[in-house]
Formats: C-alpha cells, sequence, structure tokens
C-alpha cells in the first residue's frame, strides 16, 4: 500500500506498474490486466472485451462502480507508440524510472499516467464518500494509436447494447501543452480526406488547342478551392482549414500536355460544416472546372463541441482550485477517440503535459501527476452527488 | 538517266535512291554520301564536315555551286526517325516501293523526298539557265530528329568562318497539313521550358499555422502565371501559350503537409516575347509567392520571323503557279532547324504533305513530288539572276 503522504492515492505506485507493462499498440494485454486487476481491488466490476480476430484482436475493458446517476465515465488507452531509437533513450523506456521527480517511459503523459491519477483519485474519492449515489466507470481500449477499428468504436456499441452509455465522459489524454492547467478539451474539429482525379487530352505543348491540358483544370479547381477561407471559426472553434497535401503528374516529357493530374487534400473543419456539405462543395467546384473529374471522399469525423454547461464547468473549477489557473476551453489539434465518445454523450478532456509524447524519453513530473489526481478527485466531488 | 516525261529532274529516282538508304538518325552517312556524289556530278563543290565525336559524330554536308550573289541555300536533314514495329509497315521502310503512284518509306515526306526535289529543280533550272549570275547551296545535316548539337548549329557556325552565309535560306521540311500548297513557314515561336521547386516546412495538417504549405504557394503561383493570357497574337503568330506540363508532390500521407512541391511548364511565345524577358517575369513572380523557390529555366530557342518580302513571295507566287493554291504564311507548330538558320539570314520553310511523317507507312505521292520540283524550280528561276 503507497505511503499516502508520498503518493496520494498509489498514483505514483500504479502508473510505474503501469509503464512497466511494454504494451505497445495493439496492448497485447498486459496494460488492460494489469488495470482490471487494480479496479477488482477497488470493487469495480469489470468486463474485458476483446473485439477483432488475428492481428487485429484488441484487447478492451469496460469497469464499473455502482449503477446509479449521474454516471460518470473515464476513457482512456493503455497502449502506447513504438519506442523508436532505444539507444537514443537515456532511461529504459518500459522501466519506470523516476529520476529528480520526474517519471520516464513510453506512456508516462500519453496516457499511462493519465489513468493512474484516475485510478487514484476514485480511491482517494471513495475513502471520503464509500458509498456515491452515482456511479463511475472506465471505458479503455488498447488501440487508440493504431487503426483505432477494434478499440473504442466496439466498447462504445456494447455498452448501448447493455444501457451502460454514461451521462458524462472524461477523457485523460494530455490536453496541456507546457504546464498543467491550460486547456481543457470540449470538441475537435471533423476531418476529411478527398482525391482528386482530373482527366484531360494528352497532346503536344505546341499545339495546346488539339489536347485539353487537365494540369490547367486541377489548377483552376483547387485555385476555387483555396480562394477564400472557409470560415473565420465560430465561438469554440478556430477557423477551418483546408490544406492541399500532394499533387501528381509525374510527367518528364517537356513538350507533352499530360492526359491526367491529380491532387489530394485534407480539411479539418469547425461546427459550422457537415462532412457531408464540404464533400458536395468539392464536388460542385470539381464539376464546374473538370465535368469527368474522379473524386474520392472520406470523412473520418465529423466536429464535435460539448458546450460547457455543469461537468465541464465542474472540471475547471477544480483544475483552477488545483493549480491556479483557469483552463483555456479550446478544440484544436488532432483526433482522439473524443470523437466516437461524442457521438453517444458530453464529452471533455484533460489530461496531463504531453510536451513529451511520442518522443524519446517520455515522462511525467510526480508533482503534476499529484495535481491531476487533485484535479480529477475535486472533479468527482462536485461531479457526483 | 531518268526519263525527264515521267520523271523531270530524276526527283523520283533520287527520292528513291536516298529512301534506300536505312539513315536513321544519326545518319551513319549513308545518306550525306548518296546525296554527296549526286551534288559532285551536277557541279557542286561538296564539303563533307562531320562535328562530334564518337557516339556524337554527325556527318554533315554544305554544297555550293557557283560563288556569285544572290545566295539562295537549301538546308534539310537526311536522317529519319526509327521505323517503329516494322510489321505493321505493308511495305518495307527503306524498300522505295512505288504502288498506285505513291512512293512509300521512311523519310518519303520527312524530308527526303523534299531533298530530291530541290536537287531535281536544280538540275531542271540548270538546263535552261547553265551559267546563273547567282549561287547555290545546300545545307545538309544528318541529325534534325536527334539532339541536333552536332548539325545545322555547326555548319552554320562552319558557313560564317568561311564566308558563306547565304542571301536566303529554303528549309524543305514538309509544311502542308493536307495538300501541297497551303503553307509557307515564314517563322516559328521560341520555346522556353522551366522547372520551379517550392520548399516550405513539413507539418500535421491539423496545426498548419505551425507548417508553410509549398503546394498553397505553387498553386498562387502557378495561378498567377496562368490567370491571363500570355498576348492575343501578333501580325504573324498565334498567341504565346504557357502550358503547365506537370505537378510534382508525391505525397501519400494524408495528414501531412509535405516540405517541397515542383512545377514544369512550357511556354510556346512568338515575336512579343524574347526568352529572357518571359524568364524574368517567371522569376519575378514565382519569388513573390515562394521567395526561396528554385528555378531553372532553360530557352530552346527564340521566336523568329521572316517578314515576307521578296523571296518568300516569289516562293508564294510559284507555290500558286503550280498548285491554284495562295499559300497561307505562317508560323505555328514545333520546331525545326529553321530557329538556327534565322540567326544567319532570312528563311522560310515549304516542303511535301506531312501528313505520314513519323508514322508507320510514311509515304508521298510521285504527283505531289513532281508538284514540289516545279515549285521549287519556279522559285529559282524568280529569285536567281
Ligand atoms: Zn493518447
Ligand atoms: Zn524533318
Amino acid at each position: 500500500m503507497a505511503d499516502t503522504e508520498q503518493d496520494p492515492g498509489g498514483v505514483v505506485a500504479l502508473a510505474r506498474d503501469l509503464i512497466r507493462c511494454p504494451s505497445v499498440t495493439p496492448d497485447d494485454g498486459c496494460g488492460i490486466t494489469a488495470l482490471a486487476r487494480v479496479l477488482e481491488q477497488i470493487g469495480f466490476s469489470v468486463k474485458l472485451l476483446p473485439f477483432g480476430d488475428g492481428a487485429a484482436r484488441t484487447p478492451n475493458l469496460f469497469a464499473r462502480l455502482g449503477t446509479g446517476h449521474p454516471h460518470l465515465c473515464f476513457a482512456g488507452h493503455t497502449d502506447v507508440v513504438p519506442v523508436g531509437d532505444v539507444a537514443s533513450w537515456a532511461h529504459d523506456p518500459f522501466g519506470g524510472d523516476i529520476h529528480d521527480g520526474i517519471l520516464f517511459g513510453r506512456g508516462a503523459c500519453d496516457m499511462k499516467g493519465g489513468i493512474a491519477a484516475f485510478v487514484a483519485a476514485v480511491r482517494l474519492y471513495l475513502d471520503r464518500t464509500p458509498h456515491p449515489q452515482g456511479s463511475i466507470s472506465l471505458l479503455i481500449t488498447g488501440d487508440e494509436e493504431g487503426p483505432a477499428t477494434n478499440g473504442t468504436v466496439r466498447v462504445l456499441g456494447w455498452m448501448e447494447a447493455e444501457g451502460q452509455i454514461p451521462d458524462f465522459c472524461l477523457v485523460g489524454e494530455p490536453t496541456n501543452p507546457g504546464e498543467m492547467g491550460e486547456v481543457i478539451k470540449i470538441g475537435r474539429r471533423g476531418s476529411l480526406n478527398a482525391h482528386i482525379v482530373v482527366h484531360g487530352t494528352q497532346g503536344h505543348v505546341a499545339y495546346p488547342h488539339r489536347a485539353d491540358n487537365p494540369v490547367h483544370r486541377l489548377l483552376a479547381l483547387l485555385g476555387e478551392l483555396t480562394a477564400a477561407p472557409l470560415d473565420a471559426g465560430s465561438e469554440w472553434f478556430e477557423a477551418s482549414s483546408l490544406q492541399v497535401t500532394s499533387l501528381d503528374v509525374g510527367n518528364t516529357a517537356t513538350n507533352v500536355i499530360p492526359a491526367q493530374a491529380a491532387a489530394r487534400l485534407n480539411i479539418r473543419f469547425n461546427d459550422l460544416h457537415s462532412g457531408a456539405d464540404l464533400a458536395g462543395w468539392i464536388r460542385t467546384v470539381a464539376v464546374r472546372h473538370a465535368p469527368k473529374a474522379e473524386i474520392g471522399i472520406s470523412i473520418s469525423g465529423e466536429s464535435f463541441l460539448t458546450e460547457p454547461r455543469a461537468p465541464v464547468e465542474a472540471l475547471r473549477a477544480s483544475v483552477r482550485a488545483v493549480t491556479g489557473h483557469v483552463p483555456r476551453l479550446d478544440t484544436g489539434g488532432g483526433t482522439s477517440d473524443a470523437r466516437f465518445i461524442s457521438r453517444y454523450c458530453p464529452v471533455a478532456e484533460f489530461g496531463l503535459v504531453g510536451a513529451s509524447m511520442h518522443k524519446t524519453d517520455e515522462h511525467v513530473s510526480l508533482s503534476d501527476l499529484k495535481q491531476l489526481t487533485a484535479i480529477y478527485t475535486g472533479f468527482l466531488e462536485k461531479v457526483m452527488r
């Protein structure tokens, strides 16, 4: 049992235990299994939910303590990205070394430290409130850093079928760029990819009227798509952004007008747009410049927003009480599993400082781990009745 | 000796003899040597001028009859493009078959037939004017269809050094698209190639403000270059044309803003521009959108024009007298060795019908060969004194 003075709720001990599981995506189960044991000791009823077959088999876990409402869920992942060049690490990536108040290891901040802080917070909360009216659950996947097809999405489907959808979900990803208390994420932009292939008629550059230059059609098409910003941002979102990521013709003959030209683009879009609307706009513009263009569009996520009502305000108040900072409510950056959870219930994200995530010598300070434990404890006390 | 009724000036016999030389570029000398013998028999003093070493060695010929002025030069090439798939030919490409009044073979119209017609015309002209006041020369290369570095350019340098620059040059390339008498070329557009590489800063599409998308810089740059026509054409030229022929990024990661984007373009320009002016314009526009762009520009030829004065009018009158058509004075199409000759003296181009040039079963009708012989003869009579 951890010394509660030195290690409140046992956050440091649990973070070390989890780091010592080399659970590179897809987690082979060691991270999930270690966590399941801890949760059962606290009193959670734990359901292991592996989905997928063969190489795609993904361990997942849903654990719940109590059955009442409000039902607060904590979501996260035990899998970690590969260590890369292990020789360039000063610390064993799976050793859980502590030096000068810093815990080192792959997953320290993204996000085994976050999971440990939440589990520690539950322990501390239950010490003072042994019989809460509401219930607490954890949705943990072993494949967030990978294709994410047999992880959170599948567990949410199972939760819906079982009537286990929570009233609010807190995702423990590292949200703070530089220090604790900077950012709570309350939404994410959507993401759309398009691949446009324009066909023309090949010919000699000396006789352009006998050819139909697909490059010029593509340039006009992309010129129109990029002519103006998609928007100037909305109340909670920064401006949507369209980035052309590739142009592909590959013609080395300087005197030949090519038969085909292609482009790829990505749009990160806010709540002023839907993926379907943007796809329709792209098709309309493309067809105007290139009637026979082939257009492939995939929408990898719609934008979502959790309006900052009671639970978000409770989280914000707890962050402020512990850190002294009023965190910014933010919707920027890349995607996370919150995009899937948002389809079922309000969701916000707050965790550790992410500066070292996915890097060599990933780490977290013990002080940050303890602060996050205190923030999560305060949040539980405010939200649970 | 050819029957002058059936074969005036021996044009058909000489065209067949030349076709039977398989002088694929670079002519190994068989076409040049065969022609040299014929010219010496007529009374020309022939200078063989091979230039280049090893694989680049190119046979060339300069032949002149008389030393007086006006000095009229006929320019052409004995080399031919490869036959391609010989099985798809109905006639031996180097056999010189005649069927139903059509002579078949590689080089029939481009341009052994044209050379034969000029030699035949000289014979017929000399029959009537055995002692002309002016002089007649031939500049013949064995590498017009190839890199053209050791051909016409080098012979012209030699001619200048020897004081042999003519007063006017007639190039015998096939200029008529469909039938004899349609087109005299009195100039050609210039040609410029540019390769533009734009550098940016790689990054994640979710954080475009931390990256610098070179694709967007390139799109803006090319958008400005292609926004408006370069001109609306000039008295003797069609409009200049800028064609973007390639775009190259090659980025397959849909969430990554690439570090580099490149484009190739070609400009065919008329006498309203110079290659240097256009190169300066491209650099100015490029630097405005992409200060660190790498820009490679090569000018493969300036535009040139031979104002339609006396010799061109004489050629036009002869074409009209023989064919009944008033030929169009044209400056369109691809480049020829006339671009090199134009640096030294006025030059015009008139030859056979080019419809079958570079194709399977290249051919020329005997009637066209005889018409061209008559046209060249009439031209000599009008121009020489
Ligand atoms: Zn993560
Ligand atoms: Zn030719």
